[in-house]
């Protein structure tokens, strides 16, 4: 295993689940054996599209085993272990670091909302219960915690705590961004954000944390490489072919797009969680025709011989 | 027992367990105790400031279970059954049914941020598990869920909801707010935020889902019982007693004002889960200031003899 968990496309699929939160663990195998033929640089299990919030620890232990057994070190594995409470963190810090996670990656989830010092607090009790790399996983979106640069940097002195997923600046300014996270911590800095991670990329970010590159792995692949190479003009053109789908993304919820397009990539049944519903038929025809030449091209073959 | 759970003032008592989160039910029973002495309207146990969405479903169920036994039919129990699964929430909605609830209180908790349709669908699929009234728990600074009126319309149509806790509205507007709702629907609307509560029983909701009250039950019956008689004048005498605590309140988040009473009392000892932190002893010593006149009205002392 030679690529670093948190540089290049990183890739985040989702765990198939029956209605009850029971992981299919030979679905998830599959989905598995795609991302490490494509070569992705690592990947990003029980990430929110993985939908780590609805699983009860066992399901997430019984996630990142088959996950071990199946990767077989072929491509570092990033577990996500968000929980609300500090000692459930910890616990599912040590039952990943037991099954063979390479590195870890911690959301500061809320229910009352946190300041910074608890979620230091919380960050460096849980980097004292295990060895392997962290990732700060900084998505404000469904947290609602927000990270202030200071806290970051702090974090950044816990010697294990190693690198961020970032969302996309509100802003829009991912060179002032990254210029300024680099003056005040060594983090390894990566985006979330499917719809603009090429740009990140351009900008100098060193990981894109892919909701795409899940399903879709040598299509995010090419679209990661030839960014980081620095093509501009084919890096917007590959970005381009994404749009449609990135817009149903903004549309209705990457994770219900992606639950979605697991059955249609013939890779198993996934059941969103309840309250999630699936998406109406209107809406599932948009997605089909966003995916459909983009599953193609990823299958090696013309949108015609899909039809 | 004559009263309504969703009229008048409804108590929030801080649910005491360990820093394990494992409840101390004779702590909790103490609390129980001076509530049904001093007559508050109903109980809501496992509020946001009960840390229900930190307790596992069996401290849940024990938690309810003590305090049937404690309350004993004095006053109305209405137990909080949030969870980020639906099937999650069934199941706790089933336990307090079994172990004698007389009402529930439903929190959209979302993760992935959820659709108008997800929680007209969660609370219908909830509703149907159980006989018992049900109130909707509107919190969006917690839930990261904003009810729209068309939907608490919709909700209002399935027969066992009932009632409708609200957030403060941002505007200030309560009566406007208290129209439109009744307008659109026959639910009980009561208050939470503690500092607004006696202009919304002043400007006519039914009732006050209170943080205050569940640790000075009296102080607050006072100020319900004047407010909804209509003394405006009386009311805003009282409110500004209760001012410099609220304030506190604001700064620090209720949870952690309370937790820290709890002991003040001598009614145990209440451990907030982490990664929630205790207040430091600057700010610990701005609550015992602001709370020391009114545990000395509240116990029928005077603030000297305390001092």
């Amino acid at each position: 295993m030679s690529s670093s968990p948190f540089h290049g496309l990183s890739a985040f699929p989702p765990t198939p689940a029956d209605i009850h939160g029971r992981v299919d663990t030979q679905a998830l195998s599959r989905l598995l054996e795609r991302l490490c033929e494509a070569g992705v640089a690592s990947i990003g299990l029980l990430g929110s599209t993985g939908i780590y919030a609805y699983l009860t620890r066992e399901e997430r232990r019984r996630a990142v085993e088959a996950a071990v057994e199946c990767v077989g070190g072929r491509v570092p594995l990033v577990v996500g272990i968000g929980a609300l409470r500090t000692d459930h963190a910890q616990d599912l810090a040590r039952d990943a670091e037991a099954a063979g996670a390479n590195a870890l990656l911690l959301a500061p989830v809320s229910y009352t909302p946190l300041t910074q010092e608890e979620v230091y607090q919380h960050f460096l009790a849980v980097a004292e219960t295990t060895r392997l790399p962290l990732c700060i996983y900084n998505n404000p979106g469904t947290t609602h915690f927000t990270f202030t640069r200071e806290l970051l940097q702090r974090l950044s002195h816990i010697e294990t705590i190693r690198a961020v997923k970032m969302p996309l600046p509100a802003d829009g300014d991912l060179r002032g961004e990254l210029a300024a996270l680099r003056e005040k911590t060594n983090l390894a800095i990566g985006y979330s954000g499917d719809w603009g991670a090429a740009e990140a990329l351009l900008s100098g970010a060193d990981a894109w944390y892919s909701v795409l590159g899940g399903l879709l792995p040598r299509t995010a692949l090419a679209l990661t490489k030839t960014a980081m190479s620095g093509n501009g003009d084919e890096t917007q053109r590959l970005a381009g072919l994404l749009q449609p789908l990135w817009e149903t993304f903004k549309a209705f919820g990457s994770i219900r797009v992606v639950y979605m397009l697991v059955e249609h990539l013939s890779l198993g049944r996934a059941e969103l969680p309840r309250p999630l519903l699936p998406l109406n038929p209107v809406d599932r025809q948009r997605v089909l025709d966003a995916a459909r030449p983009l599953i193609a091209q990823e299958m090696g073959l013309t949108p015609q011989s899909l039809l």
